[in-house]
């Protein structure tokens, strides 16, 4: 752990948004176990347990998960050192401004000098040290009345992110720039001239800011949502009442893009590893290859004679690959995948075609 | 049926040798439950049933199966219409000729004059009249003494099958010929020369002949395999002493090829269709593609997003392949395997490895 503020850290929350479908983790992220409850890479923890391990250095108890009501209790078993109060159960989605504004309203309430630092549930994150120090830099920043964003530094042009350009470097912090703008998914040469640039990392949507000013920043563009949230922290058994009425819309276009265009956003530079496991060709490249395999599961329940295979869910029974290269096995207990990591965003198509024929049980 | 000599046909008897392996059709096919056991096709009936079924209009209940101690059981279940006499147990594997001569004597000491026509326990036929009228015509030439085979109408010039060579037609039969030689499996250029001529089959064993005739024509070769097979049907209960020291030895090696030799064998050019479904890409070949799969099991448990597949064994699990082509997945309780169609004569190196890594469960 780096030297922080211990002043201000004493003061943050980590707020984790847990939702989102995955469907091109089919078939083993589903409607009733999505992707964050999975241990996807074989570490003993899954991604939602891994998050909270990342965030507890920093933030010790002071973290609040919210989620949709039918995974409350499986985030309870997971996460068992919370108490009830620190699950908020959405009683339907409502995208992640809603999650994130309840839950920064909540802490607000409680202590109305706290700050909010919110990470998704299913992110894979490598370095932690490195990714303690920029979340207490982001930290410091935001104890200024910024918002502040961590960017990620990208491995490639990716043209399945957004990007954050860094403007001038703020002063009195190592690395913390202001940020000049949000973009949206750009195409390939223009993600090849941002990569080289030096100026632009992805957003990952990791946000750090006093609660107040987030709900603050809020209220100037959506007034009843920020409205709404503080009434949920003050009424919570008016949640069914409230809830349905708030506006659907993410953090990205709610409060960061109208606060950048305000010069109120500041952007610190991650420098640790991130995947947002999109699909099995980027979980594929999580894992170690041994013999032409790449395991989650029981590496002794796979044998590849010829060929390459990223198989996940391997055991109890045995999977054999003969003559094909870079095919990705998805055994789970009702359902097979087998596709190629080529082709693994065309996942999400066997979800739609299950969907259309009512296979709903194994969506 | 199309008209035939009842008296001898009232004189065959059918012999099935129930034996092999079927390696390259793992996980299918195991030692414990080998391919003959197996409903393939998914027609409703075992390899074996279909056999015995297919030879029932000609020889009635005159059948008899020689098979492993560790099948006979099974054979039992699957042909319950036979008595306990009529299924040949060996003690242990050895060969072809030690099997058909086993029964021939069987045959031969009940009816001196009895004609006997082996047919392998695991190959797939269709035309089944054709069939008949083959078989019926061997069994009238066998009796004049010679030794007959049927040979497969070849469907293109495969490299992975012996041929038989016709030559001068036989009179008094509509299609049978003397047959000039048995030929090795040959390479691709000589196979096209065959398959050009017209005068060439495969060879598929299956052999018609009088029982002596061919328990005479063994003891020229070899007098101790056909002293000890006509022993073996005069003291059933000395088979333990007498079965281990039989030689091992192919029916084509130790009777086909010598009697060829002496102009005693001649030939029936087979008219049906056949197959030895010696992988899965054979069998791929016998089923009907419907929505870019062919499937052996539950049709609706399969979905092919995009490419095409083979599957085999389907339900009750939903299995899904997205973007790979003519890609096979066979899945049973305990093994999965993943292959190409073009891959398809390799799985037998998973059979080796799993041998050599003493993984005998699933062999």
């Amino acid at each position: 752990m780096p030297s922080v503020n211990s002043e201000i850290l004493a003061r943050l929350w980590a707020i984790i948004p847990a939702g989102g479908a995955g469907t091109r983790l089919w078939p083993l992220s589903r409607a009733a176990h999505p992707k964050f409850l999975h241990d996807l890479t074989g570490s003993g923890r899954t991604l939602l347990q891994a998050t909270a391990d990342r965030l507890s250095p920093l933030v010790g108890q002071q973290l609040l998960v919210v989620t949709g009501a039918a995974h409350a209790a499986a985030v309870r078993r997971q996460l068992p050192e919370l108490n009830a109060a620190q699950i908020l159960a959405e009683p339907s989605p409502r995208d992640s401004m809603a999650a994130i504004a309840w839950a920064a309203a909540v802490v607000e309430r409680n202590q109305p000098d706290a700050l909010v630092a919110s990470f998704a549930a299913d992110h894979v994150i490598t370095g932690e040290d490195n990714f303690a120090a920029c979340v207490a830099e982001a930290a410091e920043v935001a104890d200024t009345g910024l918002i502040v964003t961590i960017g990620i530094a990208p491995t490639g042009p990716a043209t399945g992110f957004g990007y954050l350009e860094a403007g001038d470097p703020i002063g009195g912090f190592p690395t913390a720039r202001l940020l000049r703008q949000f973009v949206e998914k750009p195409d390939l040469a223009t993600a090849t001239d941002y990569v080289a640039s030096g100026d632009f990392q992805w957003n990952a949507g990791m946000f750090v800011s006093r609660a107040s000013v987030l709900l603050d920043q809020l209220a100037e563009e959506h007034p009843e949502l920020a409205a709404g949230a503080r009434a949920l922290a003050v009424s919570p058994d008016a949640l069914h009442e409230i809830w349905p009425g708030l506006l659907k819309i993410a953090i990205d276009h709610a409060v960061a893009e109208p606060a950048a265009a305000q010069a109120r956003v500041a952007m610190v530079p991650g420098t640790f590893g991130w995947d947002d496991i999109g699909d099995f060709d980027f979980l594929a490249g999580l894992l170690d290859e041994v013999d032409r395999a790449r395991v989650v599961g029981d590496r002794e329940q796979v044998l590849v004679a010829d060929g390459s295979a990223v198989v996940v869910g391997a055991g109890p029974r045995m999977i054999a690959v003969v003559g094909l290269d870079d095919v990705v096995v998805v055994d789970t207990g009702d359902a097979l995948l087998v596709t190629t990591r080529a082709a693994a965003q065309d996942v999400k198509g066997v979800v739609d075609q299950l969907r259309a024929q009512g296979r709903t049980d194994l969506l």
